[in-house]
């Protein structure tokens, strides 16, 4: 096998999907996938109609198109996004030049770490990090280093001490980039304050002198919000506009079928990125980017992602509830209740109940109690973090309002059983 | 920049692309794209139609697939490619944990070279070759070694003889796998007759004792014939089912805005390749997959081909003609009638007729004459294989068929022009 092909194979999302796999008799708390009932079926159905009954548009539609994607589809997201960072008075704040539409924003991340990184090179993560992209990290040779965060998201100081000793080690130069879900993130649902987005940019623009860091801000759940839309973009924040990559899908707010996601790029890496795209695939399919297109001009997409919106925050209430119900009251217990995003984030710190996939907690939620979790372990880059073994993420994504508080219950037995303190429960 | 980076942008594609930008006035039979009036406009409205208007399986359309495609769509690709290949009293030949469904074809390339290669490894590619594919190979660093072809294909004693030579210098252990495009290949419309298969297989099995070599089938032309169906796949004839790996695309014979092509894997490269697929974009758009499932199952895909082949073969019966008409009767031109695909490659050997692009002949059909073709130095991995400046690519895909002749008297204009013999013409 190739050293690309090995680094691959390490990708503990595997482990986790055979799970799944395996158990199809759980009800999956822990799966990413998008809720079923909001997918836009006649919304779709109706756009759909709309480019394929315009013959010269279906067929430009059905031809290839460029590898970077549609220039129309490039220039609205422009506007798109000026809308939601609110510079709407600096129309060009976001040229579409600097816009690549890819496969689903895991392309985008993929793609711009070729880019960025050589094998052996640092990318800056917190700790817990997506887990996906860990893997996608580890499958270009990428040495990832844990920095800390809490209920702000990354703390700017433990940022700026990590690079201290980092550069103590004669390291520095290897430090290519800095990971962040900014929104609602995966896995603890946290958003970063518009001070921490601040502080972060200094902490960085700090270090220039000696280090140039990208910051790759990923804001794949920016729109699900529930009740106050969150701050700026870190990207709207980059006044030389060179520093910041940026990348939001419409897998999460739309329908992951479509598989259309776009990112932002710094000018000085617009053709290396797309360089790597036109090898990858010469570009994503062009009929799907005619579809969103479509529903944004004509204001649908943003009817939809509100509908989105209420459905999830109903969603998290009805998993928060069996929380407060049946996990919380348990000892040594703890979790935030979500502001937006797919995910709840417990830590459970009481004896026997570590959640790692080989220890006595995963296996009885999957073997007696019949419900999968996320087990901590996969968001840690580094595995002798003592959080990994004390955390899970729970997701209310997928399954129906009516499973949520049912799964959160049987998590909750699970606990009860390993912990043993079904006593004092019941 | 990293050194994928780096490689990627190597790509003389790039190039042509902006050749084409910068030109505009152009009559192209350069660009690759398929013809417009074909693009089946109709039929993916009425299969749109289809599967958004029944609920459940638009949801499940709209929704996340899995890595390596819909397994309802690899069975039928298993079918469809047994009928092909006649070999539908073998129903298992090609089973669907084979199969991986791409983004084009050409993630499919990308994906099997990662998987394959190593940067410094050397395969084995036609002279002349798909100019696209041997970027990629570049693009991971990867070493071409050219092997001689003539009207039926790859020579097989010139492929032994290379082998011979190679293992000589010491470097057998560095040859991974052989690339051939087997049916009315890019660019010279060449398809390669079944005892040729049978002998490259041959060859390759006679080294396997020292080194085990894959050959990699690229198909993309394969169901644009037009008079006789061509030979079975090198595919159906690997008895062991572990050397060939084969790709075949729905861009030509259905929609390119579709982006959606299969490949076929060795056991053992399964997993590999899914796993790069995975960190690549987790599985192209399930939709599209929807979309063409449909149309086979129902048989409206395979009588779209049917159109599709008698529009092309109108196409190249009118490009043929200007050749007969325009250009043949010129002095050492030569050139060979295809029977399908969409190219036709032309060789002028007289003095002052050098196709590359900084020479006067792209110059003056440019500039002059206003008609674009591809330099044949494109397809060569050795830049100073003689035949490089002494071919070029006609493509009659994109044109419609009013366009073919007079782009082809353009050029028989500029020839006529920097070749010097205007009287002897007109």
């Amino acid at each position: 096998m190739t050293r690309r092909g090995e680094w691959a194979a390490r990708q503990k999302i595997g482990y986790l999907m055979q799970q799944g796999v395996d158990h199809p008799d759980c009800l999956s708390l822990a799966a990413g996938l998008v809720d079923y009932s909001s997918l836009p079926v006649e919304l779709v159905h109706t756009v759909m109609e709309r480019i394929l009954s315009d013959p010269a548009r279906a067929r430009a539609a059905l031809q290839y198109g460029t590898t970077p994607g549609s220039m129309t589809f490039r220039h609205q997201i422009g506007e798109f996004l000026a809308e939601l960072d609110e510079t709407e008075t600096r129309p060009d704040e976001v040229s579409a030049d600097r816009i690549l539409i890819t496969t689903g924003s895991q392309q985008f991340l993929d793609l711009v770490s070729q880019a960025v990184f050589d094998p052996g090179d640092i990318c800056l993560v917190t700790a817990p990090s997506y887990f996906v992209y860990l893997s996608t990290l580890e499958g270009i040779g990428v040495e990832m280093v844990a920095v800390a965060c809490d209920d702000e998201g990354i703390c700017p100081d433990a940022l700026d001490e990590r690079l201290r000793q980092i550069d103590e080690a004669g390291q520095l130069h290897r430090v290519k980039m800095l990971y962040l879900v900014s929104y609602f993130d995966n896995p603890r649902g946290i958003t970063m304050t518009l001070e921490r987005r601040e502080q972060v940019l200094e902490v960085l623009i700090r270090w220039s002198d000696r280090q140039f860091i990208y910051l790759l801000e990923d804001a794949a759940y920016r729109e699900i919000w529930f009740d106050d839309p969150p701050p700026p973009s870190i990207l709207s924040l980059d006044r030389h506009k060179n520093r910041v990559i940026y990348t939001q899908t419409f897998s999460k707010s739309l329908s992951p079928g479509l598989r259309t996601a776009f990112g932002v790029l710094p000018q000085e890496l617009v053709k290396p990125v797309t360089d790597l795209k036109s090898i990858h695939d010469f570009g994503s399919p062009h009929l799907n980017q005619f579809v969103i297109a479509n529903l944004i001009e004509t204001g649908e997409y943003a009817r939809h992602v509100a509908e989105v919106r209420r459905s999830y925050r109903d969603k998290s209430e009805a998993m928060w509830r069996g929380l407060e119900d049946y996990i919380l009251p348990l000892p040594e217990t703890d979790a935030r209740r979500p502001e937006g995003g797919l995910y709840v984030w417990l830590r459970c710190t009481a004896a026997n109940c570590e959640t790692n996939f080989d220890r006595r907690l995963f296996q009885t939620a999957v073997d007696h109690q019949k419900v999968m979790f996320v087990p901590g372990e996969l968001f840690y880059s580094d595995p002798d973090d003592p959080d990994a073994s004390r955390t899970m993420r729970l997701s209310f994504g997928v399954q129906p309002i009516d499973n949520l508080a049912k799964g959160v219950r049987r998590l909750g037995d699970a606990l009860t059983e390993v912990g043993g303190f079904a006593e004092s429960q019941t």
